[in-house]
């Protein structure tokens, strides 16, 4: 029997990694990544089309969305403002939030499902013991799901799932390992695009979820980044 | 007293600039358009600019989502696609229907709210007496405002006004000229970027409008289009 089409957003880390090793069980995968003009850009390009590559997937969508850039107001995109040392004990939304970003993303995503019709778009959002953005919490993909039930054409069914949104990172490795994701393929470093800074609150909060599940990370080989931790 | 600052999306076409018109009587603008890689991408762009320079408009964003043609699935963005002769009895969703299309734009017009601190956004989307889209109708706005309610910082308190929702187009016609809203900078015809070809949907809506109000529209004098309607 034919596997019904899903998309899965993949961004090149982690999470968007165990994501679409999930969705890999059930279905034929579309992949679509979305560059922002994020300071790591290339890298996770190249971290996108190798895990593509990896789950063997004939449909892959680029989409360039670089007037995020313009807009500035975070971190990520604004070259004017630094990407912060981790803290992971901060309260409140860090400067790297892009504002509203994973809209631009989800809206792609759906209009590619309408058009290809897939039935479910898969996201590696993560409320819990993570970043703080309002838009990785649950509520925001409920409301997104019901925008999307009466935006779209009657006859269109297409779900937004995001099935990591209630676990900790170190269970999100623990998944990733049992399921073979290619952890090895992944990047999450906000600053750098050759060595992870081991500095940014994405390399510290991967650190803790290997550190936590018991598990070594692909990426770090001892002496990678501890020095700059000092 | 400084007004406070509205962001409006500005298509080029006559419901926008009404909604334009309306936004400027209470706030100072902030203009947004957005290219898709429709086919009259060129002609909206200048009329977008044209609009904005005739509210004094000083912070404008054009936002480049060519990503959408490549997704295609519209008559508007896949050129193997005809646009379909005008039919305004006709049932149903138009092939002229860009998936979940309005989504894209107000994505990027809450992202720009949220860093230059406006608090509403207009958009002329009109579903009585209109296109059919999904993505026109009152209930998609009242579950985007939900949306974006629990997706931006707390502290955003952002709003997006669909003034014409519940208009008649020949209603939006004589609240234009009411707002002396500059018609003769507006394009709306689907197929062509140089004279209006009066044949599709977007020029038989308008018309109509104009007829009904009974005021004449400035882009069209006698003769214009008429023989192609034979």
């Amino acid at each position: 029997m034919a596997r019904s089409l899903a998309i899965t957003l993949v961004s090149g880390g982690m999470d968007s990694c165990v994501a679409a090793a999930l969705a890999a069980r059930e279905h034929e995968l579309a992949s679509l990544h979305v560059s922002y003009g994020q300071r790591t850009q290339q890298r996770e390009l190249r971290a996108f089309r190798e895990i593509a590559e990896h789950y063997g997937v004939e449909r892959t969508l680029v989409a360039d969305i670089g007037y995020l850039r313009e807009i500035g107001g975070s971190s990520l995109t604004d070259e004017n403002m630094r990407v912060e040392r981790a803290d992971l004990q901060r309260s409140g939304i860090p400067s790297s939030y892009v504002p509203f970003r994973n809209s631009h993303f989800l809206a792609i995503a759906v209009s590619w499902a309408e058009v290809i019709g897939a039935r479910k778009i898969f996201i590696g959002a993560v409320e819990s013991d993570s970043s703080g953005y309002p838009d990785c919490r649950e509520v925001y993909y409920e409301a997104f799901n019901e925008l999307l039930r009466v935006g779209t054409r009657p006859q269109t069914h297409v779900e937004v799932i995001a099935p990591l949104i209630k676990m900790k990172k170190s269970e999100i490795v623990t998944l990733g390992a049992q399921l073979n994701a290619p952890f090895h393929l992944t990047w999450s470093c906000y600053r750098n695009n050759d060595t992870p800074c081991g500095d940014c609150d994405s390399c510290a909060l991967r650190a803790r979820g290997f550190s936590e599940a018991g598990i070594a990370d692909p990426l770090v080989t001892p002496g990678t980044h501890a020095e700059k931790k000092g």
